[in-house]
């Protein structure tokens, strides 16, 4: 990495992180590599001859657009392309249909916290199953969510379940409704301890927060709360295929911009 | 806001920010409305008893969490409930057709980007044309979008227009087309110096960016990339209707979570 003083180069217009970010990002393309571990703080601000502040800043930017990755334990790394991750699913499906890639990883009855209950048509108190997945690609934890299901859209349920069948049971039960249409609202939220653990991030990590909710019966039968990594993942909707765009394109892409 | 010092009460196992952030929440939802101005960092760090770099963490999560709202030369305020966006239509429209939301606010023609034209089947160095367009809500603007169209895609655009036509003709030769489909991608962005101007924001601020393929003749005919405002937004995707959730309702759920 250059050793240039930004001071020297800089355009009195621009704020100084926002060209210090432009400079390391040049840098990241041409001397270093995916995965890749910075130099730290300290060492950084004083090549390039900015303040700590300045550097986090531009750090910061760098990362929200998905070329730097905060790692636990391990520090700031060069991140690789994001994946192309399929959310709205070409045709409509319950969870655990077809090719879901999400896996169980518990399952609870319990009220439904007011915030949930409330996209429910039912209203508030009711009980819920809920069930914690998560979702691995490329071996990477990429999402976490928590899918809730009303007791009353599966009355058929078994009254006795062992823990290991619950989620199953809940999901086959679900399943046997004929789902009338789901529908997805895509937001900026930041990392609950619970899922940053199960993501690998720190807690207040940006992530796309994902609701889906399922109908059935002229009624919201199910909603599921998914939390995506932002950092690794750029989510994809599609009547056609998805937008996905091949890591070497990807860098491409990133070299000429 | 109470002036309670933190240290009291914080649990040692969680990061200090992160008990001011729920303090701090609580605080906006008894004492604070919507759109109210917060009291400096100096007077807020020091009603909580905490260093400053500590409430500028919880104020950055509360920020992504689209609690907040910094706005330029204002400070940072009480944000309102986050606005639903419809993104996905439930029939896909080229740009400009129907219920379209989207105003044009300029018009070019040059070389495509390195970064663009490869989401083109045509490749580099194809003329497109590029309309800037803006997207208003509640008299808010919501989101900025860079249209590209290449040359090939509208073969029968004349070729004198004046600047005033040349938007409306580009988009009048593309609706001529038989749209096949569209796809769409979102991801975590920061605002880039124009589209932070365009939208009120500081630049590098945190932005939704969709990226919108449009097909026809088995080609992508067109492109897309929008920049939505991540704090006022959450982008709706459906067929069965939109997660809008009302302001009302929304309110009730930060006051339970």
């Amino acid at each position: 990495m250059g050793t240039t003083q930004l001071e020297a180069t800089q355009d009195v217009q621009e704020p100084k992180y926002w060209h210090l970010k432009t400079v390391l990002n040049d840098a990241l393309d041409s001397e270093f590599s995916v995965g890749e571990i910075l130099p730290n703080e300290r060492d950084l601000a004083a090549r390039f001859g900015v303040a700590r502040a300045t550097l986090r800043q531009a750090l910061e930017q760098l990362e929200l657009e998905g070329r730097l990755q905060r790692r636990r334990g391990v520090g700031t790394t060069v991140a690789p392309p994001r994946m192309g991750v399929a959310v709205g699913p070409v045709d409509n499906a319950w969870p655990g249909i077809g090719n879901d890639t999400w896996r169980t990883v518990g399952c609870a009855e319990a009220v439904a916290p007011a915030a949930v209950a409330r996209l429910f048509d039912s209203g508030a108190g009711v009980p819920v199953h809920t069930i914690r997945r998560e979702r691995v690609m490329n071996g990477q934890p990429v999402a976490t969510e928590l899918l809730y299901v009303p007791a009353e859209s599966v009355p058929g349920l078994p009254g006795l379940l062992s823990p290991a069948s619950h989620a199953p049971a809940v999901l086959r039960e679900l399943q046997r409704l004929d789902l009338e249409g789901e529908d997805r609202a895509v937001e900026l939220g930041s990392a609950r301890a619970e899922d940053a653990k199960q993501l690998d991030r720190l807690p207040g990590a940006p992530v796309l927060v994902v609701t889906t909710r399922y109908f059935a019966a002229g009624q919201v039968a199910a909603v599921a709360i998914s939390t995506y990594r932002a950092d690794t993942c750029r989510l994809t909707f599609g009547d056609t295929g998805t937008v996905e765009v091949t890591p070497h394109e990807e860098q491409e892409r990133r070299q000429a911009s």
